[in-house]
């Protein structure tokens, strides 16, 4: 143990020097003035796409189950759960908009590390913002931060720590949560310091409970966590000045290999939040060129699944290690089955919430077609790549190579696509007129004086 | 990664069958009647130095920063926060509660793992215990099988798990507050697997973050989030059935080595808290050999500090490792240095919460003494064994072989030195007769009918 512990302490304090302050730092010094319109931009569509889900998952029975649970132990109601009537303390409510805008599995992605950044950042300081004067540049600055921190820190660890079987959204989520929050809080160094120390040692969260309502809960709790971190450190609670370094720190407990570099190179000139994605489908992102392959061959064929003998599938080997569930029984457990998201692409020519419904899991057109997929892990084929074989009934074969799935930085959604999807999620919950308002918040975000407001558009009249 | 995950897929399967499920169906079948008189003896006890911590700690700036923090968020009033006039929600009392009785480094200690158990399970159950009927007996069976839960699960990973860089109170204790919770809420064997894989993916705490606050932030926030585990379960928020021994679970991803057959194997024959043991010394287990022997020394000898060249150590490598601070300048930097600790025990004769002090740590006559101390770490000593040599001005040298430190299960602590110590910590805070009468409700809590008053027995007049 001693010459275990003597090895990591030459070595990452080498190499891991300062990280966290220079990290904190930045944080802190950080201005709006000196974000590129592009990166705002890609803010503002980051802040509508994580809005949508919020508001479209917040009848899920997981949110349910979470408030029914703990709404009773709730402090002073002024913060808003998105999508409902309930108002919390603003700890409750960061978990329950966290838990809601990842319940559907429908939110963004940072794809060098499989982080959905927006859930524990925006669900921390949209419901801190609701308790005090916040305008809209300092809350989308504390966005593009929040951002920036928990995707530089996956960038150092991934994909090491996600193989051990972290659940990245969540580890690294928390940190991302508590540096937005600090600075809306204005922390100084040391304050931020200590808010990304008390978040780091709260880091949590495993990939086996993916398929269960736990999985929703880390960006949940990474939210509130990382909130409380910038509450306590805001009244002098300290930690340790070193916790992603540290030889007993983040990066050392928690992976097997780390890049400091990619936490503290080209600070303020490169922004992570550039690179953020967002699902065309409402299942896990390894999925979607398989997705794409088949609804394109779908509609170039006029395909309804009938005249189907077999769906050969040749993907990325991290496909069916996340997504390789055979028989699903559950809509949630759909979700994590590429088989059955290759039938209802050539079935419903969508692969939306509904198509993650219990009952379309167990219909048996769908059943009877998802036991005709076939799907095999192949070394070189990259996640956005999928190559899709499918032979007919009457002899015929047709292909696809999906090269970059729709969705992909190479083939970003549009604006436009991104409204539409918003539409699908938001319009149930709240009806057409207040789902185009609330679009028309996030668009212009930036220029709002009290994001309260914001966060008050967001339930039902 | 594939491989990787397939060669643990094959062995921890094998080797981990049911264990979560045989864990959990042990709590939730056992029954008070089954525990032998010298377990529940040793539950009364555990409760009474936890709650000695407790009430001792409760003035600690680490509670008055988190209280500042946080009680503008706590729901209804409902659970005392031991010590203090606040009244919080559950899940916050929990919380302060979990961090006051392990402030002092004071509590309770399970040698086989270093886990002090009562502070993450007796701060979740007392608040929860006020917020329903709760009697003394189904009380003292949750405690005892929180704390079988967490050592357990403490046993089945330690040393490797520890040596990686995690905080095991923290860790493992969550699971503990989560079991004994469920049991209390009367959850059935699937709502105490949810309970425990709900605890489990919030697992945390680093190692790093000894001598800073965030170190008994760990037990807090172990008993709040076990709690919070245990009425999330409870109200059908679903987890994993298998968070322990899946390839992706707490075992397999937060330690680099595991004994299944630790958990599951004589559950209802053999009982840890019997094994558990109370410190004498208001700082780490480690370096209490070190201070007995001191103690000894200065007593037989009538030492004054004044007289000593030097002191030299021979002590087990863990002591270095943890508690290998030269040159402390704060009191809780103090308490992770051997050399303060061996010099204050030679000047003070004791070492309690008032020699790890700002004022003492810092104190000339301490520090001269301090500088003359030399420690040498020696493989083969044990955690509660020591030698210390003293070479005196005048040319003698004398010396102590310590084989069991006081307060070691070989030594244990007396009945009436427990009390004398829990006299020490709460009359400063409850005074004379309220210490004597929560004596009293502790050292007969299985026979009272409504535990609320325990914890309402704990608060200044």
């Amino acid at each position: 143990m001693s010459a275990n512990t003597a090895a990591l302490t030459g070595s990452s304090i080498s190499a891991g020097q300062d990280v966290t302050r220079t990290l904190a730092r930045y944080v802190v010094q950080a201005r709006w003035d000196d974000i590129p319109e592009a990166v705002r931009n890609e803010a503002r569509r980051s802040l509508l796409n994580w809005m949508g889900c919020a508001v479209g998952g917040s009848r899920h029975e997981t949110l349910d189950r979470a408030l029914a649970a703990l709404k009773p132990l709730s402090g002073p109601a002024q913060s808003t759960v998105i999508g409902r009537v309930d108002r919390l303390d603003m700890l409750h409510a960061a978990l329950m908009n966290g838990i809601s805008s990842h319940v559907f599995d429908f939110d963004d992605t940072h794809l060098k590390t499989i982080i959905h950044p927006a859930g524990p950042v925006a669900s921390a300081i949209l419901a801190l913002a609701e308790t005090r004067p916040v305008d809209g540049a300092a809350f989308l600055l504390a966005f593009i931060l929040g951002v920036e921190v928990e995707c530089r820190i996956g960038n150092a660890v991934y994909p090491a720590h996600y193989d051990i079987g972290w659940h990245i959204t969540g580890t690294a989520g928390v940190f991302g949560a508590a540096a937005a929050c600090g600075k809306l809080l204005g922390l100084d160094e040391q304050g931020m310091l200590w808010a990304l120390g008390i978040a780091g040692t709260q880091s949590s969260g495993f990939r086996e409970m993916f398929g269960t309502m736990c999985k929703s809960f880390h960006p949940g709790r990474a939210a509130q966590n990382g909130l409380t971190a910038a509450l306590l450190a805001a009244n002098g609670f300290t930690s340790s000045n070193r916790v992603l370094e540290a030889p007993r720190g983040f990066c050392n407990v928690m992976s097997t290999a780390r890049d400091y570099a990619a936490i503290t190179e080209g600070l303020g000139q490169s922004f992570e939040i550039a690179l953020n994605t967002y699902k065309p489908f409402a299942c896990g992102i390894v999925i979607h060129p398989t997705i794409d392959g088949c609804v394109q061959l779908r509609e170039e064929h006029g395909l309804t699944g009938a005249e189907i003998e077999r769906i050969d599938l040749r993907v990325d080997p991290l496909v069916l290690e996340l997504t390789g569930k055979r028989t699903p029984q559950l809509g949630l457990e759909g979700k994590f089955s590429v088989y059955h998201s290759a039938a209802v692409a050539i079935i419903y020519g969508r692969a939306g919430e509904e198509e993650y419904s219990d009952a379309v899991v167990r219909d048996p057109r769908v059943t009877e077609l998802r036991d005709r997929v076939q799907a095999v892990a192949e070394d070189g084929i990259r996640e956005d790549e999928a190559y899709v074989t499918i032979l007919l009934k009457d002899g015929r074969v047709i292909t696809r190579h999906v090269e970059h799935a729709i969705g992909s930085l190479e083939r970003p959604m549009s604006d436009t696509q991104l409204d539409d999807k918003f539409r699908g999620l938001a319009e149930p919950v709240l009806g057409r007129d207040r789902a185009e308002a609330l679009i028309e918040l996030c668009r212009r975000a930036d220029t709002l004086t009290e994001m309260g407001v914001l966060a008050r558009a967001a339930v039902p009249a």
